[in-house]
């Protein structure tokens, strides 16, 4: 199972000329799978929680491309929190619970992920979860 | 060679509900590539013309997450010209010049592409581009 401790925050790089921003994400630098589904998140009150799921076994990269993210990690064992500020970006592994809470207004959340939309993959509550990593055999 | 008479705006499904936006590209029903790069662009001043080039090989989806863009495609026999709104996305073949025009300060314009970045793909300037055209045989 993974551990929200190999969780870390990588930076998108950026290239700003007068004409703007371009930011890219090469995959073979930064996401360690195919993309065959993408979602984007935007509109949501600030303050309000999203996602408080685990997936069992897709993978998603999350890119905060606008505003700030508080994102909320746990394997079950730990729980670890981080701000993801506009062109930040943050692996998810399936197995790990996350919570994200939307600071700004105008914050811009993209999802990049390796499965369609399956859902039987999701797991809705800390409860079920506890209880699908103990069932993991889950030894950390 | 590919048509621009081909070319059509997507509409990306969203759900909007009291928590926010969430819009999903689920990939086999619009990009019809595996996606190995991404890149978005942003802060550009309204106005600006961005892009300005074709790709020989590379494959383009792109999205237009907020605010809008002007898109304008050659395929060396015709020019066509499409409005993308928040929540359109667009096929951009290999062999088609497109230039992007934001124009909307808040605008970003996501693209997904089939390629690593290779200089050696791009076609930087129209006279360079009839010339490939002429050379590919391109009768329409």
């Amino acid at each position: 199972m993974p551990s929200v401790r190999d969780a870390r925050i990588d930076a998108i790089p950026q290239k700003i000329d007068a004409r703007g921003t371009l930011a890219v994400a090469e995959f073979s630098r930064f996401v360690p799978f195919k993309v065959v589904r993408i979602f984007y998140v935007f509109g949501v009150p600030p303050g309000t929680t999203r996602g408080r799921h685990a997936h069992k076994l897709c993978s998603q990269y999350m890119i905060c491309q606008r505003g700030r993210v508080h994102m909320e990690l746990s394997d079950g064992a730990e729980t670890r929190g981080f701000e993801l500020k506009a062109g930040n970006g943050m692996l998810i592994e399936p197995g790990i619970f996350a919570s994200e809470s939307y600071l700004d207004a105008d914050t811009v959340l993209l999802a990049l992920c390796d499965r369609p939309y399956e859902a039987e993959d999701y797991i809705h509550t800390m409860d079920e979860f506890l209880e699908y990593v103990r069932a993991a055999g889950g030894s950390r």
